[in-house]
């Protein structure tokens, strides 16, 4: 009899989290009462905000418990329905999290028409990564033309979609990675003007002199050394949409001094910087905007994506760590099992 | 035959400025041409801002250069008018600088009429302090009835007007000062509903207790040690106007460590907190309104103000030393000459 494997918290991690933290299981498939469908996973996406999940902090969502199947985003196919608006086959983006298989009442299933896009990119670029890139972008950083826009995690999921409407809107695009080929992906396939490997000895340098006009959009998906850098380049009246701070949600401390936050303070002082936290559902209500205005842009070229796909929820933990540690490239997927579509 | 006295920047000063670096001079009264007229400086405005212009670091304003007189709002008296819109005895409000005379070609002078309120709170609550003081509160701070406003510097210029102002939008105001008395003057007299005194060893403690329910709105005026205690109490779609960063105008390095800046940039995303840095001068179409409404507020003794008031231009040195380290009480002036007005 064919097993449900998921992958359950059951310790918090401090610092980066392993197979001690998240433990592969095998249950059995569940069955679908009157009102339910059974699910079973595509496609899992794997996303940095998935590291404040498996902590007790207080957040902007409340913890995964232990015990409980980690959350995750999912492309699903429903294979048994018990439910009126649902038939075995349909294609569907839920939210199943770390496993195979899954039970839903229908409540937040969206359908999916393979003939509009491949199925995948509704967990990417036409999902929530892209939409999260589209409001930050556009509602808090409200580039104009000839301005210059920079982006940190410039490859990842959200940041080639940010780097690409920035360039739709005229801007001078700058990225910043970890990787020189990541930089080159950027520059090469997705048209940004410039990027920056931030792991170089002369970063700031570097930085410094791909924006000769200074930063008026810092699209902020990392903290730690990038942001230390970008201070120094915010022009008046720049703003900065926060998204993520991959670079601390390993963290069990805070760093070692000098203090930094005097000297973001003064900049944002002297330059009446704007700095927003977000997160995409706070905007729920552009995403009918979103799909059309991105849909055009991805059927027109305006707009490229890639994907980093990886086989099997069992290699789901290990690609995790690389995506805390920037090893991924491109939007992460774990094919959990075979894309009928493909 | 009198003299003009003056304090010229003679040295830019690294930490608190002292008479090494504003020199008292005299020279001889200049003589107004066709159509300049000769101020006599009967108020001068001491305000922190001015620590700012005496440094060569780049910011929003172009720094007083060596040699010249230090710059500074006033409220003179023409003495000596050879330009047609202006006669002996009008009384304006000025940027004469901290010097007995001046010479204008009266453009930016505005004039003041004394029956309307007492000329020297052109340059506190009527004036730039009171502006600074609602454009910051209600264009960024945007604070709704029920909500908790947080203002450091509490009893100072501009702290002072904007827990007044968040009084009269129905808000739970806590100030935060650094001396008893001054917490005993913004809760008695102004009725502020709580205010904490920074010295105290547990004012983080005494701070959370003060805010029940968080902090809505935080007008930022100090930086430092308040800040720091601000942001684990940061709610959800939080504001944070920042106008000023006094504990750190004297720094001449970065505080030593732990690194603050990833703590508030964690908060600023999870609970997506909108800080913005402004200038008043950025909201100068708003004046009108404000003139208005402070005004009707001043005669109808809903918005209260403190003034500060050192004789002579020889102590403004002494007074602007004690402004920077909390010594003065309420908004901050050097009686240059005699008010003919009172």
């Amino acid at each position: 009899m064919e097993q449900n494997q998921r992958i359950v918290l059951v310790e918090r991690p401090e610092g980066m989290p392993d197979e001690r933290h998240l433990r592969l299981e095998s249950v059995p498939v569940p069955t679908p009462e009157d009102g339910q469908v059974l699910l079973k996973t595509i496609y899992l996406s794997l996303d940095p905000y998935m590291r404040g999940r498996m902590s007790a902090a207080k957040s902007y969502a409340k913890s995964v418990e232990l015990g409980e199947v980690m959350e995750g985003g999912t492309v699903s196919q429903v294979v048994a329905s018990r439910h009126p608006d649902w038939q075995e086959g349909d294609l569907v983006l839920s939210h199943s999290g770390w496993q195979t298989y899954a039970l839903s009442n229908g409540r937040g299933l969206r359908r999916l028409d393979p003939s509009l896009a491949p199925i995948s990119t509704a967990l990417g670029v036409l999902g929530m990564p892209g939409f999260t890139a589209y409001v930050g972008l556009l509602e808090i950083g409200q580039p104009k033309a000839g301005e210059t826009v920079v982006v940190s995690a410039a490859s990842g999921a959200v940041g080639q979609v940010v780097g690409q409407i920035a360039k739709l809107k005229g801007c001078r695009v700058v990225g910043i990675a970890g990787a020189d080929d990541k930089c080159a992906y950027v520059v090469d396939e997705l048209g940004f003007d410039a990027c920056v490997n931030y792991r170089d000895d002369d970063f700031p340098a570097k930085l410094k002199a791909a924006c000769p006009d200074g930063i008026d959009v810092y699209f902020e998906n990392v903290g730690g050394k990038v942001l230390n850098a970008v201070i120094d380049l915010l022009n008046d009246f720049s703003r900065m949409p926060v998204c993520g701070l991959i670079a601390h949600y390993n963290d069990t401390r805070l760093p070692a001094g000098p203090d930094q936050l005097p000297r973001l303070m003064r900049a944002v002082l002297t330059h009446r910087v704007l700095i927003r936290g977000f997160i995409q559902f706070d905007f729920a209500p552009r995403f009918p905007d979103f799909q059309r205005d991105m849909g055009d842009w991805i059927r027109s070229g305006q707009v490229k994506y890639r994907e980093d796909i990886v086989e099997g929820l069992e290699n789901a933990v290990t690609a995790f760590q690389g995506l805390l540690s920037g090893r991924n490239r491109g939007k992460l997927l774990v094919r959990v099992s075979p894309d009928p579509t493909r």
